[in-house]
């Protein structure tokens, strides 16, 4: 978390809740912390977020676009197989490294236990997002049911990235042989 | 969680706390309210737990086997093939019930967010459990790979139920049909 001596005291708040939220817990994370490591008082936090719950809900939808956007390929992949792999070879790159601690959008569902809360909106909409991504390329490999394969991609994802915080070991490539299996089933190749 | 009166303080900490770390978290329970839940003063749990953090572990380990078991065929289903898809069945219909929160273990680890801690530790065994589970049935039905497929099958288990975590809506047969595309990916029919 770098964040400049001149961010204002909202993108510090951002900032240091999507760090915190990520390595240490929603919950586990109070008020106090959170102000202390942004370095803004509470009473500043309270005028710029109505309650601690806008604030993770935010926070998430702030950091959420470089989330997803870092897991996908640019433009020099051009196969839709590759590109879906490619999604996959991040996973296991990121599971592989001690900062790791599974997807924040599954996490922060997790840490919430509340369908209805304003963050686990923020996280479905990114998870979808991702779905949609996969379905799509799906589509343009001419996969006989794109969206199933889109979701299934995306339980792929989540059940490998649930192995890394349960293990807490790499995956050694578990992720993207599965992946690859359900491409295969779905004459993507 | 149906714990009788006459249940000892022990039996009814544990209870509450498997009933409360499930449905709220872990780290969202705090000792107070756990204590008022199984009627039993913070004075006697810490006399039969050293730690919360012993109590949560403990918790995990008695309630455990009673949730991988529920999950598991009896002996009337013979086919591995079959024996696999019930597991993900089962799945199916707890995904379709408001208390269905998730992987009881997963949830654990996610909540802990600490590889080395007690409950993780346990939480890892029964994954392993399930994992072997999968491998073993694999194995019977003579799968080219059973410990590979062991585990694909775990991340779709996995992955399945954090996609119900994240939306809060049914699976509609989506770990069931993923589960199939793996087994006939690896020959068992």
């Amino acid at each position: 978390m770098a964040t400049s001596k001149t961010a204002t005291p909202r993108d510090r708040l951002l900032a240091a809740a999507a760090d915190l939220f990520y390595r240490e817990g929603v919950t586990a994370t109070g008020v106090e912390r959170l102000c202390s490591v942004a370095g803004v008082s509470k009473r500043s936090m309270y005028q710029l977020f109505e309650t601690k719950d806008a604030l993770v809900a935010e926070a998430l939808a702030t950091s959420g676009p470089v989330t997803h956007a870092s897991f996908l390929p640019d433009d020099t992949e051009t196969r839709p197989r590759d590109r879906i792999l490619h999604v996959f070879r991040v996973l296991e790159d990121r599971a592989a490294t001690p900062e790791f601690a599974g997807c924040p959008f599954v996490n922060t569902a997790t840490d919430l236990r509340d369908h209805a809360h304003p963050a686990t909106e923020v996280a479905r909409d990114f998870k979808q997002r991702l779905t949609d991504w996969f379905a799509a390329e799906a589509r343009a490999a001419g996969a006989a049911d794109p969206d199933l394969l889109g979701r299934q991609l995306t339980v792929v994802f989540d059940g490998s990235a649930a192995r890394n915080v349960v293990h807490g070991t790499s995956l050694q490539g578990l992720s993207v042989t599965t992946a690859a299996a359900l491409l295969d089933a779905a004459g993507v190749v």
